[in-house]
């Protein structure tokens, strides 16, 4: 029996806490599983009652006959881990926990929770949970969960996958689905994912012939590593993965700092995580649920400019509420006609004409996917104002459907005939430009970096020791020297920067511990010293050639707690932090997918051509970003954040003037 | 008769063109007439029958008996001239035209249009219209419209009006409301708006009796004057006016130019016009239907910070999915307890409880407004989820609640007691950050300003006039002299910036026309005469001494065709370009208004304290953006655009030294 079998297909259900009476949560599994037409053994578990609901009970797992193959666990407080080690005893290979007070409830919840999981390992036993919600797989008729929704007399059987984060998330999509003939195979609430997560449960369902689009609902992501590897499969299997992510606001706390890791943030550090696994992002809730057909059985389209969709609708206000919000998302309307971006046949045209419109479109090949907007008929003749779509010569080009009146028949309608269909504009334009962000999973450059000998690969770094790993990467580094005392002697020639040279100084320019610009020795001489006197613990000073170009940029490495190494590029000075202007991707990265995050800084506008500004050589940058990214590829990946803020862009090459870096294992001894 | 009652509440209604075939669009008005009760005569005018459906017709309307208090015209081409006619021969006084083919039909159909509303004028009939799709009168029952959504056998009657661009979202609105028990007073088509328009019609609503909240849908803005003052009529009437308003992202092509006009855009202005006319505007289209109840009878909060709502949820994640997009748009989360900004009761709490918790934040000083989520159980007892929150202790605090599974009935259960209830929890997002960011709509300065005696009225300014009238109203402007030549002497202090002084060059940094940072005579001379050599159009220059400062800032006034005066303050150099960042109003404003104008700007975080750097003097930038916007207060407003980039703005003082002033009457004369 595989782990997949027990999960979505057991013989036989142990319901550990089964309630008898009805309107309890407790007693819902059971209500549920029978309600459904589960076809396995339901073998209730209750302290005090020999029958439970009409099923025979029983007072502890081991008292029950037959094979088990997967637990519900409902018991509360200690009494979890002693089901558990019944599961252990009778060989119960797979055990969902819905009690909570594990992770859920603070540093003692999670603490048990590791001891229970290490506990079940021994045994031998896999966990969902705790804290969830169960899972259910429709088509198979298990409804093994607590989620109320289940009340519903039918559930809709289709081929979407779904894996929550949040359990009543369940309810949601099957309760919304249900109402718009939008069906699903197998969907899991994973709780606290204390054993098998998210990313197992992807991998899973890569692997389920009853799945053809999985969706996912994250509060957080646990696992990076594994869900990249799953997505990957799930790619390679041809079907997509669309995650729906909260926390997006979090980023401005997050942005409180000033080095790549909060500068980058939880948020937009997923965002490159998703697109370089190949996983579609979409913005709101509904779109989750709408966006399956559109996806399914589709390839990334992998598009190296603006997406373009093409439109036609029997009402142009409904259709401008899509296009503007398109519009606000970078994709653009295209139209075989110039004069106007949408074929507007309000009021006037045929359902043939209908029809042959959108034809031309799918013929066409200018537009990437079509739109198709219909207005007041589709409610009272859902038939008639579908039925010009479903005439249409579809072909592999995407579709989209926006319907403005209240029409849940025509949804119906299309959705029966797998057609993308959307109640609001919003999520409509939301679907179609996640469609045309979508890219295949992205290959990493391989092979190994070398850390210089010189250098130590824990404890901190000063800025020269920083500047000297940033050029064994190749990256040109300012003409610089460090000026020890009591002479201070240097022999760069001026004017020049000074820097106080300190591992314990973060924040270089608030701590005073930077002067720029020196003209001569005098002038060094009398400010470096009123700076020494200012920093005692700084000895030492990093002496710069003053440098200067077309503009600077900040590059930056961070090996990602969540989601691995990552690099950015982004307007350097301040406006990376204060505009939010930076690009990121996984590391390591190209020097071709550099140019793109390139591209994608706004701020860095001012070298590309701008106003007939002179150009700046964003080759030698996209060299540095992919150099900094390297950083991955070396072994034990030592570096916890490296930063090269700024890095000056000229009309011929770019330099490193200023770099930080942070290793993972910091020492304890005080800064020197 | 008043317009009111001839456009809602006609004794007889003439429907010129009115089809005997009920299948044909010309039938519907008739059909739906009587389908939903219309008291009144009901006179179809068509030229072959005798009658129409049931109704006796006539071959014109000369031939009909008795009093007409409103036409609706279908009849194709240049027959709607001739019923136009016919309604001044009879004294029809309102006229909605449905037929097309006018302004919408190009710059010949523009010119007709103009012909035929000029003559109506002369007839004394008012017209509605053309490519109107009619209107409706809920509790009236009059449905006077071509709308397929009329099908509908019960219209939902409440309160609420709707004033359209687009005749297709009257059933959009319709629909959608009927499904949730949302229900309408009176709802209009405006079609070209030739005559009577969105603003006239928000006044007559603000007059209305039967109407407490006014929703707009807007696709442009014909008569901004107008729709201003209604809008403050409807505010002092106690009744919210909602925008929904198409056209965001033709910001993107509108950027495309530097100076103040362009750089505002449509958008951003139209922004500041409904900010300042007390106008809520919402983000998505269905959030125009459900706000509804939430502003309705409450007046703007006025807030001076971020918005703040507090949340009771039984479903940990359906919350977050609410409460991460309020992030996103700048509103805060709060609660009275500091672990956690959500009381979450999930799977634990009693009706009791749920409701106690509502009445604590209903009680409590630290909010603006509540939100209640429901969880699954919304779906199969509405009662129980919806009775927590009707049993709760409510007061004037908005409350908005969010209900994550399809819930229909539990949405029409709160509609009912006229709760705001959300489908999706982007619009109930969208919902409560409208509500928090509106305000009472603005008073402005008054009073005249004075046009500098020596400086022409219109044509072209050079710099130096430019500069001249900057200082007129008050705005300290850089040290500056006229150099002329042959030997173009000046007396400022060197290190200077010289500029070719020319009206016809617009973009001086492109062309070439500016020398900063000249630091002696001789250098002066050299870089001049190669600039004038360059540039012949340029005879003069006009010498700058070099000002410096902690930031610059961009300061700008336009005479916008649709809102009328803006001032606006932006990030200088590049940046309010590029990140888009800056702030508008209606002009003038005061200094305090300023002060607002500037804090939004996020580029001059680097003067107001940002990481310790300096601060600038923003009261003197200020003072600026106040001084140039009371070029609205001149007579005439003879000022198409001005803008000042860069204002320096100084640890004490701010200065200007560029500027540019475009008028609005351009003489024909080549550049000098």
């Amino acid at each position: 029996m595989t782990l997949a079998q027990a999960l979505f297909a057991p013989r036989a259900v142990a319901l550990i806490g089964a309630s008898g009476d009805p309107a309890k949560n407790g007693a819902r599994p059971l209500r549920f599983l029978k309600k459904h037409g589960y076809a396995g053994r339901i073998v209730p578990i209750n302290a005090s009652r020999s029958e439970v609901l009409g099923e025979r009970a029983f007072t502890s797992l081991a008292e029950a006959p037959g094979a088990i193959d997967h637990a519900f666990i409902m018991t509360p407080g200690d009494s979890v881990e002693r089901a558990i080690e019944e599961c252990g005893a009778r060989g119960v290979p797979v055990a969902t926990i819905f009690s909570d007070g594990f992770a859920d409830a603070g540093p003692e919840g999670a603490a048990r929770q590791a001891r229970l999981i290490a506990r079940a390992r021994e045994l031998g036993v896999r966990v969902l949970g705790p804290n969830s919600m169960g899972l259910v797989d429709v088509p198979g008729r298990v409804a093994l969960t607590v989620n109320a929704v289940l009340e519903m007399d039918a559930l809709p059987a289709g081929t979407t996958s779904f894996v929550s984060q949040s359990g009543t998330m369940l309810g949601t999509v099957l309760s919304r689905g249900a109402a718009r003939g939008l069906g699903f195979a197998k969907l899991v609430s994973v709780g606290n994912e204390s054993d098998i997560g998210t990313g197992e449960l992807v991998e899973l369902l890569a692997g389920d012939p009853g799945t053809k689009v999985i969706l996912l609902f994250l509060e957080t992501i646990r696992d990076g590593a594994k869900l990249a590897a799953a997505a990957r499969k799930a790619h390679a299997a041809g079907k997509p993965v669309v995650a729906y992510k909260l926390g997006r606001s979090q980023l401005g706390a997050a942005l409180a700092r000033s080095h790549t890791g909060a500068l980058a943030g939880e948020d937009a550090a997923l965002d490159a995580f998703f697109r370089d696994c190949g996983i579609v992002r979409v913005d709101m809730l509904e779109t989750l649920l709408e966006i399956a057909p559109l996806v399914g059985g589709r390839r990334p389209p992998d598009l190296k400019r603006a997406g373009r969709v093409a439109v036609v609708t029997t009402t142009g206000g409904g259709a401008a509420s899509v296009v503007d919000r398109l519009g606000t998302l970078g994709v653009e309307t295209v139209a075989p006609d110039e004069e106007s971006p949408i074929i507007d046949l309000t009021m006037t045209a045929t359902a043939e004409q209908y029809t042959a419109a959108l034809d031309g479109l799918f013929a066409s090949g200018g537009c990437d996917a079509v739109l198709a907007v219909v207005g007041s008929s589709a409610q009272f003749h859902p038939q008639l104002a579908v039925e010009p779509i479903l005439r249409s010569k579809r072909n592999d080009k995407p579709l989209a459907v926006f319907l403005t009146p209240q029409a849940e028949r025509s949804l119906g309608l299309l959705a029966a005939q797998g057609i993308p269909a959307f109640r609001t504009p919003e999520a409509c334009a939301d679907a179609l430009a996640a469609y045309c962000a979508w890219r295949t999973p992205r290959g990493r450059p391989s092979g190994t970096a070398d850390w210089p000998s010189g250098l130590p690969r824990r404890g901190r770094l000063d800025e020269a020791q920083a500047l000297e790993l940033v050029a064994a990467q190749g990256i040109p580094v300012v003409e610089h020297a460090i000026a020890r005392p009591p002479r201070l002697e240097h022999a760069i020639s001026y004017p020049v920067a000074a820097k106080a040279l300190s591992s314990g100084i973060l924040h270089k320019t608030e701590a005073g511990a930077v002067c720029l610009g020196i003209a001569d020795r005098a002038a060094f001489d009398r400010e470096v010293g009123v700076m020494l006197k200012r920093l005692p613990v700084a000895r030492e000073v990093l002496v710069q050639k003053m440098e200067s170009g077309l503009a600077e940029a900040i590059i930056g490495y961070r090996d990602d707690p969540v989601v691995g190494p990552i690099a950015l590029v982004g307007a350097g000075g301040t406006l990376a932090e204060i505009y939010r202007d930076y690009a990121l991707r996984l590391a390591p990265v190209s020097e071709e997918e550099a140019a793109v995050m390139i591209g994608e800084v706004k701020g860095l506008a001012t070298v590309r051509g701008y106003r007939g500004l002179p150009r700046g050589d964003l080759r030698a940058l996209a060299q540095a970003v992919a150099a900094l990214s390297r950083l991955a590829l070396i072994a034990g990946r030592p570096v916890a954040e490296a930063e090269i803020n700024p890095l000056i862009v000229k009309r011929e090459g770019a330099v490193a003037v200023d770099g930080l870096v942070v290793m993972k294992e910091q020492d304890s001894s005080p800064p020197h």
